[in-house]
């Protein structure tokens, strides 16, 4: 198969990562996608980096079995902590979801008063704050773990006055320090963009880390001539769990958006 | 060595299997115990049944290696699903949190009408459920999955408004049922008794799983034979974590009531 047939390989720690198929669908709707969702060992979150580098090179060693021509890392807590160890290891072109967001935010930002939410490892590898000093060396950065985001995004609360507490609580220092963009550093929040938005107010802007993935993706691929040509036919969609299938076949469709037809267990 | 001179076995998905290792040290002072929590792979309570039997029957035989002469399952989603795997694989006495649990809600309850909290995998296994159908017939219970407990334990929000907001949600349906006793199905669940005692009102009498399964050991244990004898020495306490120690020994602190000197990785 030419090279810019094979699919686009993307990877999870669960069902998060399904916020940037959907972006990648809408930028690249004639691209073949292998999703994999690690679930019988999510969350990533809260756990030491050597043990999500190991599960992280599990992972992409999984989805070359399919012959991906790239791949997109899109767990936060993984691009923040692997994506080293995991270019040293494999010669395929990675990206993860931190710099391109980061890009964006340091584009966009009127007064360079950037906020970053995240899980805790996120958030703990201080990896937006020192992309942020890198790209946009005029921002200053302030960083919030919001661990109690992934559990009331997948109890469904994504329109409740417990979750709004919550944010409130977490976003309030933030809103004090007058930050003007806000990044949604973990693939679950853009769920709960309705109660962050009410916690922060209406002047910010967000960056949403999974759509700026996709536009690097198609950026990156169009660049190498690496894009899917239409003429080859129905795309296909292939998704595969760590766990059993039922329940991210279910939970899924909220995140990507569109029924998921068949979910395979490795 | 003597059997009876050999450590008691322990594990948990995490840090709450903790709690069991508190109560135990108060009921068998003498025993010498070897922790197991599968840090790098928590939490059981959203996996599968089949990805809950394949982590416990790795977990039990890890114990085996340092000669245990007998195993907790402090994992309330562990004892829920992989309890019967257990016993049909391995010859050593393997004690669960779910019965013990259920005796005591049963020896105590007023009315017959109890009450049972823990994670999704706890509670959608029905096996608080069907133990209380078993062993006391006569009485009616209510189940309630409570996913937001587990995070909010762990940020330590355990006297905190937003608790008890959570609390209210989960247990007013149980209120209003007329519940008089409530298992406390989860080990986490424990560290948030101020709130749920709160939201589910002064009159109703709580059992705690990790002390009903302490007193367990201790009554089969002794009936066994199988108890270490003061003169021994010093009992001497071993934890082991598949993730970084760190973690572990800082929050074990607040489940354990002590302070963790040594975490090993495995």
């Amino acid at each position: 198969m030419a090279q810019r047939d094979r699919p686009i390989g993307i990877f999870d720690s669960g069902i998060g990562g399904l916020t940037v198929v959907r972006e990648i669908i809408k930028e690249l709707p004639d691209e073949k996608i292998v999703y994999f969702g690690d679930t019988a060992r999510l969350p990533y979150g809260n756990k030491s980096a050597r043990t999500v580098i190991k599960f992280s090179l599990e992972n992409v060693k999984l989805l070359l079995k399919f012959g991906v021509k790239f791949i997109i890392v899109a767990c936060n807590t993984s691009s923040s902590l692997a994506l080293p160890a995991l270019r040293r290891r494999f010669k395929v072109p990675i990206l993860g979801v931190i710099r391109p967001a980061v890009e964006k935010a340091v584009r966009i930002t009127p007064a360079g008063r950037i906020g970053i939410i995240g899980t805790r490892a996120t958030i703990g590898s201080s990896c937006y704050q020192r992309e942020i000093r890198k790209i946009g060396p005029g921002c200053k950065s302030f960083a919030q773990a919001c661990p109690l985001f992934v559990p009331l995004a997948e109890e469904g609360w994504t329109n409740d006055e417990v979750t709004l507490k919550v944010a409130r609580r977490y976003l309030g220092p933030m809103r004090r320090k007058n930050i003007d963009t806000l990044i949604l550093g973990c693939t679950h929040y853009p769920l709960l963009k309705k109660m962050i938005r009410k916690a922060v107010g209406a002047r910010i802007k967000f960056v949403d880390s999974a759509k700026e993935a996709a536009l690097e993706a198609k950026r990156m691929l169009t660049r190498d001539g690496l894009r899917r040509r239409r003429a080859s036919g129905f795309p296909g969609y292939r998704f595969f769990v760590s766990d059993e299938p039922e329940r991210f076949r279910k939970t899924g469709r909220r995140f990507l958006d569109k029924k998921i037809e068949f979910v395979e267990k490795v």
